[in-house]
């Protein structure tokens, strides 16, 4: 985990729009080291020895929030969650405010999930320590996207130029698709996206996407399919489609995955609907490797945090 | 805390039952070193340094959720809460996916808290860490059996055939109970059953334990009283006794302690309805051992913890 | 921030009624000590390592909270959050029960915050380890009072004998302006209040303040105003205030600043109503010193636990 020299210089990671391909790269080689960190019986590094580092959630998600928290304890970091049902944001404050207030704090990195696409960027300019994106709205989920690259390269290589990744589903409500679109793209990968057209947001086609509405004809030749949950919660009224029909037509089941190449892998963010956007053994099955990516969060968000504090990490 | 040789050998705790004797006191001796760890004040450990804990509450219950994150902390393992209320459980994701979730985050250890019956053990097959149950429905909740044994032994030494030990009250919806009972009769002591009848489980007389319905008769030579929590919350309409009635029939005051062996000790795991199931004059009065329990209570966790890990925290 | 000599031996730090001039200075001084480490890259020490902070909150401040987190954290202790919407509080168990409970888990320091005035101060005479109050209903707030010394004394000097401080808004509901007043009488600042009668708790007079209901009239001479946050939340049916009104009459703008000496300091307890109590660009302008007022709560506070710590620390 102590790599001196370093590709990548910047105080945040707010998005993969801006990112270069080494810079990709950089973090994903750094990753791959904090992999066999974990696997330690001794997980714990001393690199962030007296670092303090803050999650800010202004939106629940313990899956994420347990990742970014098990990820800066074991670089050795003071870890402290924030969650917003308790805060003051309820009695008015600002998310300025808030900010400002941590950041007196002086953490050295602040984690922020937020409601709105855009919060996070506004909120790293007025702060002097480093911050992440752990989700901002329908807008980016970076380190789900370097997670998922990582899972990816760690069963086919590096040569994404070669591989066609299948993003299929929910793409209307999903940062995690925008991310992901993002990063495969810059890493030459050929991207196709399956959905109806309800779940597609508008200037998807300007994305540098091909764009499929049957999920048979999607998947021919693909060496990676991922599958997005249905933020049924998100939706409104009419527009929540009938989970039967969905999964007829766009639950990855064993039929249509062999439209897919042999050896395709099959993906989930989560938390996954189980009969909705995917079937159940084909989630278990030998070409899932959705606990992989999982295990990927918690690497690449040590990669992440250990880049960034580095560079701001010094006197102040 | 470093015992190298260990009569106990199992990966996970989630039950008294089918413990042995030895394994039992083997427990509880590891856990008299604990006490000492903690009454010192550096009460830190490097004995789990750089171990992952996830305390996973799918209940809510702060006592013993501080009892254990404590008792980790002060092993020097990173310990994690999440409690379920802000989880992905809410989104729908199973138990076992959930379990599968954290599992892929290589933690070491999960304490489990569960409202149902055997979710716990369920779990633990899921996963490649060590499990403790930390209470599943009416079911089994082994560390507070351990504690009240720890707190007993340290007063009545270790010879537990030669006691006689009462316990008092809501049996019915008490995993308490139902463990104690376990493993009193494991060590030879005599149990008795207090409660009326609507308050004990089916099939109680099987499990060796005398059952009697009035105090006074049932608290004759007792050598320890265990007052259990009246769980007015799990009962339904017309089967919710009176408070004042409950209190005059099954209450523990002075006049019923009387019929008690001089000495014997009142426990009660807590939290107390004090004037509902003890009146407050015992709860506080020189017999009483309640506050013990809860130090025995962070000990015997230290010792649950370092024992489980010692087993399957080698390399993976 | 291992000042052997101490002129503070008490073991609680339950307001600052009763403290002496010697004992403020010398959490002001220890103070100082922690603001440079909490500069530091690594900002952790190790004078409390192994010890154990349990943070009891019966009332949500997710604010005070995280300094004291961070506090002790930095100070190397182990930090345990206990908020009472989880707790057994729910479930009918005392205050001075919890308390017992915490205690038994042999914690070195507890923080408790608490709505009732007087509580955190029968809590500690229940415990054995040292207690701070973080807020008691509208009775004190000692470290908050800290704070604001702290930042005074840094900008204007030690010479408290020479400052005029006013203190504006709703005193009726704050416990930061009693524990203010007792402390900047105890330097010798002279102080006066403005706010509306309305806004005037009982007996005000006799505290040794001046007290003013007009705010030009109130900010001539002030080397320091102190903003109040208006807390409509404890204000009921008639007795609300229009904010707008408030505002014209009571909050703080360029208008009504340019009253006091033209190098007053402005202050706000947070979290700050903008454009109620005070205009946005006064709390953001060259006289604020609302976020230094935070730097200076982290170092408040792990001076006040170090201290106390350090006095009660030793084997028991």
């Amino acid at each position: 985990m102590i790599s001196s020299a370093s590709s990548f210089d910047r105080r945040h990671l707010l998005g993969i729009n801006g990112l270069q391909p080494t810079e990709i790269v950089h973090l994903l080689d750094r990753a791959e080291e904090a992999v066999a960190v974990s696997r330690r019986p001794d997980k714990k590094t001393s690199v962030l020895k007296g670092r303090t580092q803050i999650n800010l959630f202004f939106e629940a998600s313990t899956r994420t929030q347990a990742s970014f928290e098990i990820a800066g304890k074991r670089l050795g970091a003071d870890v402290m969650n924030m969650s917003v049902a308790n805060s003051s944001v309820k009695k008015g404050e600002t998310l300025i405010d808030t900010a400002m207030t941590l950041n007196a704090m002086q953490p050295d990195i602040l984690i922020v999930r937020h409601h709105a696409a855009g919060a996070v960027a506004l909120l790293s300019q007025k702060v002097a320590c480093s911050v992440v994106n752990a989700g901002d709205g329908q807008h980016e989920h970076p380190t789900q996207a370097l997670l998922d690259a990582l899972t990816i390269r760690r069963h086919k290589g590096s040569e994404f130029q070669h591989l066609t990744v299948v993003i299929c589903g929910d793409v209307l409500h999903s940062r995690v698709a925008r991310s992901n679109i993002l990063l495969l793209n810059a890493l030459g990968a050929r991207v196709r996206v399956v959905a109806p057209s309800t779940l597609l947001p508008r200037g998807i086609e300007q994305m540098g996407v091909e764009i499929v509405h049957d999920m048979r004809e999607g998947l021919k030749d693909a060496d990676v399919v991922m599958m997005l949950r249905l933020q049924r919660e998100r939706m409104e009224g009419a527009f929540v489609p009938s989970v039967r029909e969905y999964f007829r037509y766009f639950g990855l089941d064993a039929e249509k995955l062999a439209h897919a190449k042999p050896d395709a892998l099959v993906m989930h963010p989560g938390p996954m609907n189980r009969g909705v956007e995917i079937a159940s053994d084909i989630a278990d099955g030998p070409q899932s490797v959705i606990e992989e990516q999982v295990e990927m969060g918690v690497a690449v968000r040590m990669a992440v945090i250990a880049t960034l504090i580095g560079q701001t990490g010094g006197p102040r």
